[in-house]
């Protein structure tokens, strides 16, 4: 996975989830450094259908395995 | 809340996700530091039904509403 192409991809995270991984809503988790499986299956799930949520459901939705791997790489690569 | 009773609680959980909130398995997320509105959802949404997983599905059935807003107390004062 890519953290560098993750890094692009997660401007459209960043006013919930913050550029650096951490929330800017209480509604939102901090991602910073979380676990890279982790992350990638809760996109999975959110594309899935398999987990809901109003934002996720509908962001999650476009991302190649590519994109949710590399996000996953990124927000886990800011360390906690 | 009472993050004291939620660290007692919060004995059941160490296995996977780590007394300190380091999870100890990559499947798991990390809590330290969490925001607790978003763990008080996780927890309440496994224990409905509306989010499903093998082992949350079944441990969080029996939590109680203090239950929740406690063990999310304690993992959110675990800071990141």
């Amino acid at each position: 996975a890519d953290s560098a192409k993750g890094r692009a991809k997660a401007v459209q995270c960043q006013a919930c989830h913050g550029m650096d991984g951490i929330a800017k809503i209480p509604e939102a988790p901090n991602l910073a450094g979380q676990n890279e499986d982790y992350l990638v299956k809760a996109l999975k799930d959110f594309k899935s259908g398999a987990r809901q949520n109003d934002m996720m459901s509908v962001v999650a939705k476009p991302l190649s395995d590519d994109d949710m791997a590399n996000l996953a790489a990124y927000f886990h690569s800011l360390g906690r």
